[in-house]
C-alpha cells in the first residue's frame, strides 16, 4: 500500500530534499537528519496524504467533488489536488486560521465556508455540504489512504538516508507519525519512532500513558497541532509502534523556529518544527545516534514569525 | 583553472541544491532555477574563493597566517578555510557589520578587528597586520583564485541544469559574477550573462556605460554589495562577458527577500537576493526563457528581517 502510494502521489508530490547542520547537531548533541516537508508543494507532508486519496477516488466520486474541514495545510492540500483531477473542492476553515493559509486555499480554486471555531461545529457544516452535493470527505488523518500516502515521506527518507536508529515526526491527530512509523518499519524493522507535541496540547502523549483516546483542550501556538484528541486509526498504530511522545513548550518551539531559519536558513512553521525542537532540547534518549527528523511544514505568517 | 578549483574546494564547499518555484515563475513571467548558495558552508558563496586561495598556499604560508577585510560573509568563508588548514585568521571588520556576522566569524575560531568605517581605512590596519605577521591576504574578490574559486557555482549549476539560456547573480567587487561568467560561457558559449545591482551602490551599472571604472558612495540594505568601485581584475571580465547589469530598488530587495521566505521557504538576505530581485520585478529582456539565478547568501540578523 506504501509503494503504491509512493507511485500514484508522484504527479503531484514534491520528492523533498535531505539537509544537515553541523551546527544544529552540535547543539542537539546528536546526528539530526532533516526531510524537509516545508518545501513541499504546498508548503507542508499534507498533499502526500491527499493526493493519495483524491487520485484513488472513481471517475464519478471526483464529479461529485470533495471536501475538507481544516485549519491549514490540509486545506491547501486538498484544494491542490482536488485541482489537479479537475474535482470541485470546498473547504471548510475556521474564520481566525492564519491569514497566509486562507488566502493560499483559495488561490488554490477552492472554495471555502469560514465558521466561528468557538459557536459553531465544522462537522456539522462539512455533514450539511457532504449530503446536499454527494461529495467525498478528505479527513485530514483517520484515514488508511491519507496515512499511506503521509508515509511515503518516510519512505524516502530512508531510502536517501540509510543507518538511522531513530525517526521523530510532529503529532496532530497522527497521520503523519503512524503512516511513517509503518513506512520506516517497513525498510528498517528495528528503527525507533519517536513522536513530538506541544505542552499545550499533549492529547497523544497522555493517550500513550492511559492506553486509551484522550481529549484535551489545546492550546499552544503551534496551531497545526490543535486536534483535541488521536485519530481512531491512528492511535492504535501509534500504541504499537511508537516508542514515546516527546513534550515541547511554545517557547522551544519558537527558539528552534528561529534555529531553523537563521542557521539552516529554512522556513519552519512552530506545529512543522516540533521534531526539530525536541531533538534540539535534548529530548531523545541519550543513546539515539542519527535521527531523522521530520519538518512538516513551513506556512507562516510573515507577521507572526516578526513577533518572535 | 576552473575545474581545478571545483576539485580543490570539495573539502570545503557545499554543493548546493538548485530550487525551483511555479509561483516565482507566474509571477516573473520567465522559469527561473535558483542556485541556493545561502545553503552554502558559512551561508553564502564566499567560502568557494577562500577555500580556493587558502587551499593553494605552501605550508609555510599557512603558518604565517591570513587576513582578511569584510563587511561579512567573506570574513566567515576565510575564517572557516583557514581553520579548516589550521592558520590564524585574522578579520578586519566594520564595527557596525552586522551582528550575526560579526559574532559567526568569531565562532569559527579568527580574531576579529573591528574599525569605524567613518574614520579609519581598513586598508591601512590591514596592511599593519600583514607587515607584522607576513600573513597572506585573502581579498574579497580583485585575485584570480577568488575568481575561480566563485565561479564553481555556476560551474555545479550548469551541470545539474542544461539549457539555460541566461545566467545572473548578484554584483558587489564582480568576484561571484565575473567568475561565474567564465565559467558558465566554458560551458555554454552562447549563455547571456547578467548582473544585479541595487540603485544605492551602482558601480558596476555606471562603469560598464562609461567603459572605466567610476566610483560612488554606496547608500543600500545591501550590506554585502556596498562596494564602491568594481575590482581593477574582475571589471575588464565583466565588460567583456556581462549584456548588462540590472538595477533593484531596496524596496525590490525588501519584496524578494519577503518572498522567497514565505513561498519558497528560503531565507536570503537583501545582498543574496537582488539577482531574483531583478528576475522578480521583470527587468530581464523578454526574449530570455530559463535563467540561472544565485541566490548568493542567506545571512541576515532576525531583527533585521523583522522590520520588513
Amino acid at each position: 500500500m506504501l509503494r503504491e502510494a509512493a507511485r500514484r502521489i508522484q504527479p503531484l508530490a514534491r520528492r523533498t530534499p535531505v539537509f544537515t547542520s553541523a551546527g544544529f547537531d552540535e547543539r542537539a548533541g546528536v546526528r539530526a537528519i532533516f526531510k524537509c516537508e516545508n518545501l513541499q508543494r504546498g508548503g507542508a507532508f499534507k498533499i502526500r496524504g491527499a493526493a493519495n486519496l483524491i487520485l484513488s477516488m472513481s471517475p464519478e466520486q471526483r464529479e461529485r467533488g470533495v471536501v475538507a474541514f481544516s485549519s491549514g495545510n490540509h486545506a491547501q492540500a486538498t484544494a491542490i489536488a482536488a485541482r489537479h483531477v479537475k474535482a470541485a473542492a470546498t473547504i471548510v476553515m475556521p474564520a481566525d486560521a492564519p491569514r497566509s493559509k486562507l488566502e493560499a486555499t483559495r488561490a488554490y480554486g477552492a472554495r471555502v465556508v469560514t465558521y466561528d471555531r468557538l459557536r459553531e461545529s465544522r462537522e456539522a457544516i462539512a455533514e450539511g455540504i457532504l449530503k446536499e452535493t454527494g461529495a467525498t470527505l478528505v479527513p485530514p488523518f483517520d484515514h488508511p489512504l491519507i496515512i499511506a500516502g503521509q508515509g511515503t515521506a518516510a519512505l524516502e527518507l530512508l531510502e536517501d538516508v540509510p543507518g538511522l536508529d531513530a525517526l521523530i515526526a510532529p503529532v496532530s491527530g497522527g497521520g503523519l507519525l503512524s503512516g511513517c512509523a509503518i513506512a520506516a518499519r517497513s525498510v528498517n524493522p528495528s528503527i525507533r519512532i519517536f513522536g513530538a507535541e506541544p505542552e499545550g496540547a499533549n492529547d497523544t502523549y497522555l493517550s500513550m500513558l492511559a492506553g486509551d483516546r484522550i481529549e484535551v483542550q489545546p492550546n499552544t501556538i503551534a496551531d497545526g497541532l490543535r486536534v483535541p484528541k488521536p485519530g481512531r486509526i491512528t492511535f492504535p498504530i501509534l500504541l504499537r509502534l511508537a516508542e514515546r511522545i516527546l513534550l515541547v513548550s511554545d517557547g522551544e518551539l519558537r527558539e528552534t523556529v528561529k534555529f531553523l531559519l537563521l542557521r539552516l536558513k529554512l522556513l519552519v512553521e512552530p506545529s512543522g518544527a516540533a521534531a526539530a525542537a525536541a531533538v534540539l532540547f535534548g529530548k531523545l534518549p541519550r543513546d539515539v545516534r542519527r535521527v531523522g527528523v521530520v519538518l512538516s511544514g513551513g506556512n507562516i505568517d510573515f507577521e507572526e514569525l516578526a513577533r518572535y
